[in-house]
């Protein structure tokens, strides 16, 4: 397998949409801005999956399903959501297709079957899920209620990315409902909580905690909260959001329960989401110009098996000394795969895992065969050692762990070396153009200075950081006083 | 918690919704025709989805994500297809509203973002996967693709109750390509294989494994397999189906293969599904007047635990006693339930949970706290026993065993005793007017006899059972000769 793939130093890019597809993750359909999950990408997408949702079950979160439309009605609801996806939404005007008379074999838009109200394919479910709840809650003794979905979404944008941004995607999305704004808020932090330490611990990606500024929250949100990951190319991607709804969609839906005290109040919400944008910070942060790299907890396969072997003899001698290796390690829950296709030459097969992420690779060749050793490399660092069998088990278990820490270590010292404080305008724009990164600058707080900030430098407050402390300074752009630093960067 | 479920003596079908909405399955929502799966319902999906999907795996198929939206060429491309689906399909025609200038806060549809091809709601996905694999497949190397599909489809019904006819509904579709049709054929009996597998060992239900006639077949198929079961009302139900396609596919997205002989050909298809209708034969073959009746392999919860007790000493004395069994419960894999609200009383408790169908309940009382017993009620049969607490685990154990096998029994009771020959129509007649059930009988083979049959009866032809034996007979209804019966009954 030739892997011909564009060099991240040429165009990251070109590097990103080659790499996707040559590791056979995604493809673009068909349809417009949709993409294909493919096999490889997808068991990827089943592990994220698996983790996530034993985390929100772990934390009290039962899962459920709604409907795919969202009558207009509904959707108009709450105007501030409703504004914010109007714009680019799915639209289903008619229930039915009839023949063409015009055209043989061809289909038309039945005229007769017009809906008396269009139903918008859901960009996102509160509208839709707080007319549900609606019927559910009456009393603080029906709260709270702490739900989540797994399901495809649809926001028709115009430039689409595999994976980073489609016409079509998968994701999660909890909504829960509360009796309280504290309890709500508790909420939204606990689940900004679990993303992070799913991307942090599983995807080996490090993540900035904060929140949004109000031009960047969700639409119909109070506050978003966020984490943002750094990319390799020195720009930012939003790995997750959840929202503090406050009593927005109570209101726009009128969802109303007896507290305990007797009063009737507005419920309070949260929603929360991530999605297969996720596959994108995945693969950007941690490949090479060899292909992806995957960590090991998310990896498919986490160890290939290669056999290099001259006729049926030998290679019938390594696969007796490699099936017993192979029971050991399904044992101990490691995924392993044995490639021993007649049809493809040990280096084809070496570049088609490397290419594909397989943290290790073990072969075995005559050498090995006589020695009773095994040849173990490392995705990650590319690096070779001969291993006795006796000690390849142990190794292997050693060695994920290693790789697993090693990425992210990697990951956290090009991010940690990759934000940069800045206390000029011209500073600022000296480091986005020359170094990019993460820039922690003051600001006046408007959306004005905002706005002109992005559209003179293309960089956008990614968030103000959880963590930030309070500090005396001048807005880079205004001159203003500002308190707090937050943190700009150009981002996906 | 007062049950008031309708008998299913005085109206099956109404006793059908109450129970789903009452035992918080599904409800209706407030889009026309979709449900709303609730976390009860949704979680036996989810056990159902884990079985599945490990046998499908098991069965070396790999799961892959393609586009929810058909534009309408492709739709188009098979025609037995298209004609099939075109009749009810949700059609996108815009990707835009915008505000309605004449009803302040309403929005209307763009009319300047018309698509300029329709999109249609996949109602499945033939259309869209074919026009992908045309770009995978060149050799027989590429063959066979194995590929699963977990996934919403939209099929624009008119007539829907909850599970079992739905406008949106969740589902697998299978889809495999293969260099021959030996091969496509073998592996839509595998599936057939499995869906009978999982049906009867997990789902308790028994089934019956047949072809469709030529009137019944998948649009587009050149042979629909499929299981037929049998619900208490004495109607059938198509509990899933697996379809042959031949070529029809390959022919219509133009894919061809180099075979190993070096000639050019049609590549050959299956597809097979099953869908959250599977909620619906489950709920309908076991649950009884006082309310769901689940098997163990699906329950959500296998074992609630409930105390009785005068006051928190009390309380305090039982959860000493059920903490211990409670882990030791789990550790063997059960999934196990305390309920010790004090908002609601035992009796209320024991109905709700009989409604839910949990299959072992457990009470301890003041007497059981003396004895060191409890008292094990099993669902399926409504019988109670005291049991020792140091017998309760395998007592436990097994009797989730014995529950699981004594409803597929009685399922299997039920259905064996209602499939009924007829040698005449009049016979045929009154079997499915006074008894309801299968009805074997010969049929000359001819659509027109089917068609008149149901417009007569009310009943179709589910399938020409694989297991029926070569007899000559004369038709029913024509007094054709016939080599074989085929298995009759009104249907769901």
């Amino acid at each position: 397998m030739s892997k011909n793939l564009t060099k991240r130093s040429e165009d990251y890019s070109k590097w990103y949409n080659e790499l996707v597809v040559k590791a056979e993750l995604a493809e673009n359909s068909g349809v417009r801005g949709c993409m294909v999950i493919k096999p490889y990408g997808y068991a990827i997408w089943e592990k994220m999956q698996a983790e996530l949702d034993r985390m929100f079950k772990e934390t009290g979160h039962v899962n459920a399903y709604f409907p795919i439309f969202v009558p207009r009605s509904f959707f108009e609801a709450e105007e501030k959501n409703a504004e914010g996806f109007a714009k680019e939404c799915a639209v289903v005007t008619h229930y039915r297709l009839k023949t063409n008379p015009e055209e043989k074999g061809k289909l038309m838009v039945d005229p007769e079957a017009k809906l008396e109200e269009e139903l918008v394919v859901r960009p996102t479910s509160e509208a839709i899920i707080w007319n549900t709840y609606k019927n559910w809650i009456q009393s603080y003794r029906d709260l709270p209620i702490l739900i989540n979905q797994w399901a495809n979404v649809v926001r028709w944008e115009m430039r689409t990315r595999l994976f980073l941004r489609t016409a079509e995607f998968l994701w999660q999305e909890g909504h829960t409902a509360h009796a309280s704004k504290v309890e709500a808020i508790e909420e939204a932090e606990k689940m900004l909580e679990i993303y992070a330490e799913f991307v942090q611990n599983f995807m080996a990606v490090p993540v900035i905690k904060g929140l949004k500024t109000e031009s960047e929250r969700f639409a119909g949100a109070e506050e978003t909260y966020c984490i943002e990951a750094l990319m390799q190319d020195g720009k930012a991607l939003q790995a997750g959001t959840s929202h503090f709804l406050g009593q927005n969609f109570a209101k726009a839906f009128d969802v109303k329960f007896a507290s305990k005290e007797g009063t009737l109040d507005y419920v309070w919400a949260t929603s929360w989401g991530v999605s297969t944008r996720l596959m994108g910070a995945l693969i950007m942060t941690h490949s090479d110009d060899n292909g992806l790299v995957l960590p090991p907890k998310l990896a498919p396969i986490q160890v290939v098996i290669i056999p290099i072997y001259k006729g049926e003899e030998q290679l019938e001698a390594v696969r007796q000394r490699v099936l017993p290796l192979i029971d050991e390690l399904k044992k101990r829950g490691i995924s392993v795969k044995f490639d021993d296709r007649d049809t493809q030459k040990p280096g084809f097969k070496f570049n088609e895992y490397e290419l594909k992420g397989v943290p290790i690779r073990l072969a075995m060749g005559q050498r090995d065969l006589e020695n009773n050793t095994f040849e173990v490399a490392r995705r990650d660092t590319l690096t070779k050692a001969t291993i006795a069998a006796d000690e390849v088990v142990t190794h292997i278990e050693q060695l994920l762990i290693e790789i697993q820490d090693n990425i992210l270590k990697k990951a956290l010292d090009y991010r940690d070396t990759h934000i940069t404080k800045v206390n000029s305008y011209a500073e600022f724009k000296e480091v986005l153009e020359n170094k990019g990164g993460f820039v922690l600058a003051h600001w006046d707080g408007t959306p004005e200075t905002e706005a002109t900030i992005q559209e003179e430098t293309k960089a956008t407050i990614r968030c103000i950081p959880l963590d930030s402390k309070k500090e005396d300074g001048v807005c880079i752009y205004s001159g203003k006083p500002s308190t707090q630093r937050v943190l700009f960067a150009k981002a996906y």
